[in-house]
C-alpha cells in the first residue's frame, strides 16, 4: 500500500444506486496540495475504469502516477495552487471497498453478492469524501473517460458540488460499439474455467480471460492508425520465434501480448466486471428524464468537453454532442468543446501528454 | 452437400507457397452461366474467409447464395452473360482439401499437420481449376474481402489469366489492427480447453472459443454507426431477462450472440486458424520485392478498387493507395477507385446491396 493513501470510512449504510447496500464502505484516496483558507481550491479528478488513487506522485509516494504529466507543482493541474483529491472507485480494488473486500456480516469477500454497481454510487461516495474533507464547493471536477461519466453524474446529483467541469474521452451514455465490446470482455472472463462462476480464490483467478480482455481493452483504447505508423508489419526478431505458425510473431502481437500479461493479477476479475458494467449501465438520461432535460441539470457554471477525432469508445460526434447539448440546455454558461487531433484514440489523454498538457493548462488558467 | 458443388481433384503433389505438400487435394466448386465457344466469358470469385463455393443460387441447388443478389440472371454479375466460377478455398471445410479433411498418407485428418496455408494456395488452386475448365483467359477476377487479396495474389502470380480485376473491401496486406483482431480470435478459439490443441473430434470442438472469435469478427465486419442507428442502448424485452446482472440485456448484446451462435458448427476451427492466419500473412510486396514493383505485376488492363468508408478491417485510405499505386506503375491501365459511402462497415458487400449493386453492374457493363 502506497504510504500516501489514505482511507475514508463511510459511517453507516450506503445505499448503492440500483439498489442493496454496503455497510461502513471504504473509500482509498490521496490528496495534493492544501485546502486554502477559503476552501474554494479544491479540485476532484473521477478516475478511468482501472486507476487507483495515485494519480500523481508525492513525497510520501514517489511512484509516478497514472496522471504523473498532468497533476502536480508547476503542472498543467498545478497542485501548488489547487488540493487535488483524487479516490479510487468504489467497487474497485485499490484500497476501496469492492467485490474483493471482506463483507464484514459474513466474513468472506462479497464477490457475486456485492450489489450492482453504477457511476452514480461512485459519485455519491466521492461527495462524501469531499464533505468529509470539509470542501464545500469544488472548484472543479475533472473526469477522463469513465470518471467523464462519473463527473457528469456527479455534477447532477449535486449541481451546487462543483463550479467548474472538465470532461476528457468521454460521454454522456455508452454507445452500442462500446458496449459489444466491453460484454466480450466480460464473457471471456466468465467463460474462463478458472474463474469458477466468481468464485476463484482472491489473487489467482481466470488469467486467460483477463488476458484476453486486456487485448480486447487496447483495441479499443488506441487507434488503427497508431498501429500502422508504430508496428505496420514488423515481425518479431528471429530468436524470439517459436516456429509455431499461430505464434504471437507480428510485433502488434507481442504488444498486445505484453500489455496483457502486465495487467493480469493486477486487477480483481470481480472488480472489473462489476466496473465495466457499470459504465455500460450509465445514461445521464436518468438525470432528468431525458438527455436534454439532463443537461440543463448540470451545475457547474464553465464546462469543458474534450473529444479525440481516433476515439473508438467515446466517438468524437458524441461529444460534440454533448457539448452542444449542454450549451443550448443551459445558454448563460460556459461551455467549450476541444477536439485533440490525436492518432492515439481513447487513451490518448494517457499517452499523448504534448496535447493534453496544454488544454488542461488552459482550462485551469481560466477559472 | 448441395446438388450444384463439383468436385475437381488436383492430379499428384500440390505445393504450397509456403513450403510442403499436399498429395491431390480436391477443390469443390460451382458455375453458373455457360462457357462460350471463345472461351472468353469467364468470371472467376475468390470468397472471403468463410464463404462456401456457393456464391448464388441455381436450379441443382435453389438455396440462396452468400452473394445471391450480385450474382445470377439479369443481376449485376448475369450468369446469362458469363460462366461464373466459385470456389472453395482451398484449407477450407465446404468440400475442399484443408486441415479437416482425411490424410490420404495417414487416415486420419490433417488437423495442425496442414502444411502452412496462404492465399497464394488458393490463387494456385483457382488457376488449376480454371485450366481444369478449359479457360485460358478469363474476362473478370472478382474479390471481396480476403477474396480481393487472394485477386491480388492470382493477377500477380498468374498476369495474362484474366483481362479484368475488381477488388472489394480488400487491401494489398493486412494492418496491425486486423492483424490483431484476428490474433484475438485465433487466441480465444486456441485457449478454449475444448479445443484440445487442435485434435477435438471434428463437428465438436471449441464452441465458445468460436463464439467469441465469431463476436470479435462481428465487430471487426460492421460499424459502430450502424450500431448506434440500429440498436442504441436498446434493452432485450423483459420476458428474455435473466435478472442476472452480467446477462446479455442490450440488444447489441443480444444480436452479436445470435450471430455467433449460428456460426458454430459451420465452421472447422483449425481450418478458421489457417485461413485466418493466412490472411495476416499476406502481402503483396512478395510478388514484385515491395509493393511498388508488385502493383507494376498485376496483368489485367482494367481495375476497380472498391472501398467502403467505415470498413474498421480494410480502411478506405489502404484501398485509395492500391488504386493509385497499381495507376502510378501502369500509366496505361484503366484504373479506378470507388468509394461507397455506407455505414455497415466491412460487411457492407454483403448487406448494403442497394449500394453494391450499381458498383458490379458498373464493372462489368465497362468490359
Amino acid at each position: 500500500m502506497s504510504g500516501a493513501r489514505k482511507t475514508f470510512r463511510i459511517d453507516g449504510d450506503f445505499e448503492m444506486y440500483r439498489g442493496g447496500i454496503i455497510r461502513s464502505p471504504e473509500i482509498a484516496y490521496e490528496t495534493w496540495g492544501t485546502l486554502n483558507e477559503r476552501g474554494d481550491n479544491a479540485v476532484m479528478i473521477f478516475t478511468g475504469l482501472s486507476p487507483s488513487a495515485h494519480a500523481t506522485s508525492s513525497e510520501k509516494d514517489a511512484a509516478p502516477g497514472w496522471w504523473e504529466d498532468i497533476v502536480g507543482p508547476s503542472r498543467p493541474l498545478d497542485t501548488r495552487r489547487y488540493f487535488v483529491i483524487c479516490a479510487n472507485s468504489i467497487g474497485s480494488c485499490f484500497g476501496s471497498t469492492g467485490p474483493a473486500s471482506i463483507n464484514p456480516e459474513t466474513g468472506d469477500p462479497y464477490r457475486l453478492h456485492f450489489p450492482m454497481l453504477s457511476l452514480e454510487d461512485i459519485a455519491l461516495a466521492g461527495k462524501q469524501l469531499i464533505d468529509h474533507l470539509g470542501v464545500d464547493q469544488l472548484a472543479a471536477v475533472v473526469g477522463p473517460s469513465m470518471g467523464g461519466m462519473t463527473s457528469l453524474a456527479f455534477t447532477t446529483m449535486f449541481p451546487e458540488a462543483s463550479r467548474s467541469l472538465l470532461v476528457i474521452s468521454s460521454g454522456p451514455r455508452s454507445l452500442p460499439f462500446s458496449i459489444a465490446l466491453r460484454s466480450m470482455q466480460r464473457e471471456m472472463i466468465r467463460r474462463d474455467p478458472d474463474y469458477e462462476k466468481g468464485n476463484y480464490e482472491l489473487g489467482a483467478g481466470p488469467i486467460t480471460g483477463m488476458r484476453l480482455a486486456r487485448k480486447i481493452g487496447m483495441v479499443s483504447y488506441r487507434s488503427a492508425e497508431e498501429w500502422e505508423q508504430r508496428f505496420g508489419r514488423e515481425k518479431v526478431p528471429e530468436e524470439r520465434k517459436t516456429g509455431d505458425g499461430f505464434a504471437l510473431d507480428f510485433e502488434i502481437e507481442s504488444y498486445l501480448e505484453a500489455h496483457a500479461q502486465k495487467f493480469t493479477g493486477q486487477f480483481d476479475p470481480n472488480c472489473y466486471l462489476y466496473l465495466s458494467r457499470a459504465s455500460d449501465l450509465f445514461d445521464l438520461a436518468e438525470h432528468g428524464g431525458s438527455l436534454e432535460a439532463a443537461y440543463g441539470n448540470i451545475g457547474p457554471q464553465k464546462i469543458t468537453v474534450v473529444g479525440v477525432s481516433s476515439d473508438l469508445l467515446f466517438p468524437v460526434h458524441q461529444q460534440q454532442q454533448l457539448a452542444e447539448g449542454i450549451a443550448a440546455a443551459s445558454p448563460g454558461k460556459d461551455v467549450n468543446y476541444v477536439e485533440m487531433p490525436s492518432i492515439h484514440g481513447h487513451d490518448s489523454f494517457l499517452v499523448d501528454m504534448d496535447r493534453m498538457r496544454p488544454i488542461v493548462q488552459e482550462f485551469f488558467a481560466g477559472l
